[in-house]
């Protein structure tokens, strides 16, 4: 099938998955544009519903399953795609349900639990790092920046497919921290805060980032065993939160593997 | 005087001092929004011109100099402010211009080299950790994003003008660096790479970044005395470039406060 309009009704139903947060969560779908994008999700068995390619600008570099694949008019495409002349693929996915209670860990696990981080470019960028860094799970508390949005995935570059990125609320996933025998550390300031480097990372931890404007919420400053603190000595004398987490990230890494 | 028109002359100027990089440069001014912005760009001596002020929104709380100072009406303020209704200040300045040739290096400095950043998003969050982590100095080269971008001076929340951000092209860069006796970086792969926690970054360095596509250019490639990898072990194996920078000044930072 050739679709040629946007008043065709699947095309009008993607821009609103696109769009709307409600409709993703209504729906349980998600649309994810570009090669790379779609070959994480298909790889990380993200189940695919259907396709729609614009073969002018689509190469076949990757293998679509067998669902409905529609062929779109240029015009059509560049309503449902940001790089409109590039790539040439848009899929839609379903959601990947994560049960918190049900997932057991293994090894030596790093987390990082995120509240309500309100920029979706700042999520994409905090999943690119926890993929490059090794990190074992993203849980988003009480989420805010839904992790399907398409602005995430695209400044994800797709890793936010090759980490679990789990939404839950603060009780289910103090639970599941303790249960599994999780330190909690958190990047919060106060007179017993010490430096990163001198936290002991190198065990199962997980690493509590607060939201840009009022730092970590009440509910976690009682929960954690220890505050951290990234050194700084700026004027500002503060981080982008996604830069935070790459320098956690990495600081964990090097208490693992290059210290060891 | 009390402004109520967007078609005020004044008010169209600042429009187009906000919205075009080539007016920025032809005026040699630029605006800056907000009580944090203007405050860290008046104490770091950027030139005031005028500041335009919505009187129901501005609290006093910074000392304004003796300059031209207009009230605005709500609707007007909307048109030159990205956060409408908080802050209720605008300043416009002069570029502050630097001549690397002029300026002598002293200590043990610290120099970021940033290749065309695209997105304002990065090079504001670059800055943010250059401030955080002390950096002497953020060197743009043959610069596509302009640091005086309101995007830029928003994402960085005030740092652009708390430390140095300064356009040149690659060969006045390089002769710089090399008058100041700085060893190169550039986080490049290849065969002679090593781990950024293995470089001697405690001496007088300066760190060349490349683009998010196309990495480090053939020129800094030539000139770098050592090629630097920050360890990764994910799928996608890829940092955001302001993620890239922030481990970078971590590191340096660990290695020449922390480690002594």
């Amino acid at each position: 099938m050739y679709i040629e309009s946007d008043k065709n009704p699947r095309i009008k139903n993607l821009v609103k998955l696109l769009e709307k947060s409600k409709e993703r969560k209504s729906q349980k779908r998600f649309v994810v544009e570009g090669r790379q994008e779609n070959f994480f999700a298909l790889r990380n068995k993200f189940q695919p519903v259907e396709y729609y390619i614009q073969p002018e600008i689509f190469q076949d570099l990757i293998e679509l399953p067998a669902v409905a694949t529609y062929e779109v008019s240029q015009s059509v495409y560049n309503k449902i795609a940001y790089r409109k002349i590039t790539e040439g693929i848009v899929g839609v996915y379903e959601y990947k349900s994560y049960d918190l209670s049900k997932i057991e860990l293994s090894g030596n696990p790093f987390i990082l639990v995120i509240e309500s981080v309100e920029k979706p470019g700042n999520l994409g960028a905090i999943c690119r790092s926890a993929d490059a860094f090794g990190v074992d799970m993203v849980i988003l508390c009480e989420e805010k920046s839904d992790p399907y949005n398409p602005n995430v995935i695209r400044s994800s570059v797709g890793s936010v497919f090759t980490i679990p990125v789990i939404s839950s609320n603060n009780e289910k996933i103090y639970e599941f921290l303790k249960k599994n025998g999780i330190s909690i550390y958190a990047t919060y300031m106060n007179e017993t805060s010490i430096c990163i480097q001198d936290a002991e990372l190198s065990t199962p931890s997980a690493i509590v980032f607060g939201t840009e404007h009022s730092g970590v919420s009440g509910f976690w400053k009682d929960k954690i065993e220890q505050n951290i603190l990234i050194p700084m000595r700026g004027k500002v004398d503060s981080l982008n939160v996604s830069n935070a987490v790459a320098v956690a990230c990495y600081e964990v890494v090097r208490q693992r593997i290059i210290l060891k």
